[in-house]
């Protein structure tokens, strides 16, 4: 059976809503997950009828948030050096980390490596739309400053998530700029554009506006502005939501008409929610790899795994590795 | 009486809107409309007894939006060159357009000039926030690529600006990067942090989520970075309120309750809405310039003229143009 590596230290509520959303994972489908953390906070945590789809690797050090991601490679007792051990040396098939998202990534291209012709992995980040498919962004985070040739991989490795994994039939890729024109941009940008416009999927410049719209399905960018975007994002949503919150407290005639839109709200939560989204896979690298929010709850734990799952039914990574060994030299 | 030059073409939904909104101002405050664009559009919409209030300097062409920034200065005979000549010629105090922003600020530079000092003029775009107070982004978009030295300028002018205009006592000035941490950032932001940590005002790195919760007053990026988050932004807003729509519309339940929230979606529109803000100042040229959204509604050009009103009475030019002739060198 697939065994799936979970850090389940360096989250940023606890051990607690990492394992409920393993335990969520293990009730709906057939995995073993192999637990990486303080085994006696742990294991009260699992029902007694799933112990024997559980292996725990004791561990209680991690690598902590405001340590730098260059130090990961040193601290051999760490969690998630121990996760990706476990995948270097074939012992489980994926891991999912919610802790220090840089050492994450550091760590998995050290160990477990590029996929030749790759030149940086990158974070790709499912995001809600308007309309009934979601949105994959990245780079999400991985790399702050980029070269044109950077994205065109991102791009690649984008359009093949969305066809393989996404099961999306003909992914449309954009480039995240400051304009839809052709000639708007920076000199990142620029010079990005004049090398995606040979590829059949390129749909040219998109705005952020286009992350939510569904105009395309795989919007490219540096890490940066990946970032950036997505966390202006996630602060409008929550802005929004706290205005609302507070202006139905402040009367009872709103309260009472609250309660009528309880449904309307629940679908709304699920529809922007990121949790639905579990976590990003770390595209570019030669094995699965999901990077989750420090902040998951165990919602997002849960869809973490199945994204982990599904990438490897998938074979994503051999898939990427076949187009990465065929792609030809890039244009301008 | 001060005299502002309004250009009235170019918006994305014609002349009516700008003139409505023109109008609005004008019965709340006493200045005189300087209106270029399209006589015979341009006077039915004006009631009667404004029309003292009113001049119109007829003129038919302008900039189209596919049109490139640089080609604004051949342009002799458009709207936005009309309205800027004015400017230049003091026979105005101030221009306010919604027409092609690119156009708008070569213009401004080039034939108003920059203030002694002033590496780029910058867009500064308010923002609501859920705390009372709203913040100021810069630059909103128009310098795509950027150097530290630049960024440095952009927070005196947004302090500046916080401080004269909008009237904080002490406004802080936060770094918009993919951490808040120190060490985050990519080479341009990292560059920034040490010439900006010299100043009083800084209060080091925020994140896109910062915009709207009001943990700094002014917001530090490049052109292209700012432009990304606030379109992303919009996308959100916009998204959630077309997810909010067709939710209500699905049951006869939900409308009957959103009758009683009618009061509260009034109120999140209010708080959340752009137009209140009006229009982004270009900092750094000698004289008041307004740059509008093309999408403006007369609510938005409005405030964009009580915009220009205060950044004429607070004296903000000469104020930067006293900072900046006083400025010490820049330390790394």
């Amino acid at each position: 059976m697939l065994k799936i590596a979970i850090d389940v230290m360096g989250a940023d509520n606890g051990i607690a809503p990492i394992v409920q959303g393993v335990v969520r994972a293990l009730k709906n489908r057939d995995f073993i997950a192999v637990i990486i953390g303080d085994e006696a906070q742990i294991t009260p945590l699992i029902p007694t009828h799933l112990r024997q789809k559980v292996e725990i690797v004791h561990c209680a050090d991690y690598i902590r948030m405001e340590e730098s991601a260059a130090s990961a490679t040193k601290r051999t007792q760490s969690s998630i050096f121990k996760a990706i051990e476990l995948l270097q040396n074939d012992a489980v098939s994926a891991v999912v980390s919610p802790g220090h998202s840089g050492a994450s990534m550091s760590l998995a291209t050290l160990k477990i490596g590029r996929i030749k012709g790759v030149l940086r992995p990158a974070i790709c980040t499912t995001m809600p739309t308007t309309s009934d498919k979601p949105s994959m962004i990245l780079d999400a985070g991985a790399n702050t400053d980029c070269k044109p040739e950077y994205l065109v991989d991102f791009a690649i490795m984008g359009y093949e998530y969305a066809k393989h994994v996404v099961g999306l039939e003909n992914p449309r890729v954009g480039l995240l700029s400051n304009g839809e024109e052709d000639n708007k941009g920076n000199e990142l940008t620029k010079a990005s554009f004049k090398m995606l416009k040979h590829f059949d999927f390129f749909k040219g410049n998109v705005e952020g506006r286009d992350i939510f719209n569904g105009s395309v399905d795989v919007i490219v960018c540096d890490g940066f502005s990946g970032n950036l975007v997505l966390k202006a994002s996630e602060g409008v949503a929550s802005a929004i939501n706290s205005v609302l919150k507070k202006e139905i407290k402040s009367c009872l005639c709103s309260m009472f008409g609250a309660l009528f839109l309880r449904g309307v709200f629940r679908k709304l939560k699920q529809k922007m929610d990121h949790s639905e989204y579990g976590g990003a896979p770390l595209l570019g690298v030669q094995k699965v790899v999901i990077i989750s929010h420090g902040s998951s709850n165990a919602r997002a734990i849960e869809c973490a795994i199945y994204q982990a799952l599904l990438a490897i039914e998938s074979d994503i990574c051999a898939k990427l590795a076949h187009t990465f060994a065929n792609k030809a030299p890039i244009q301008e």
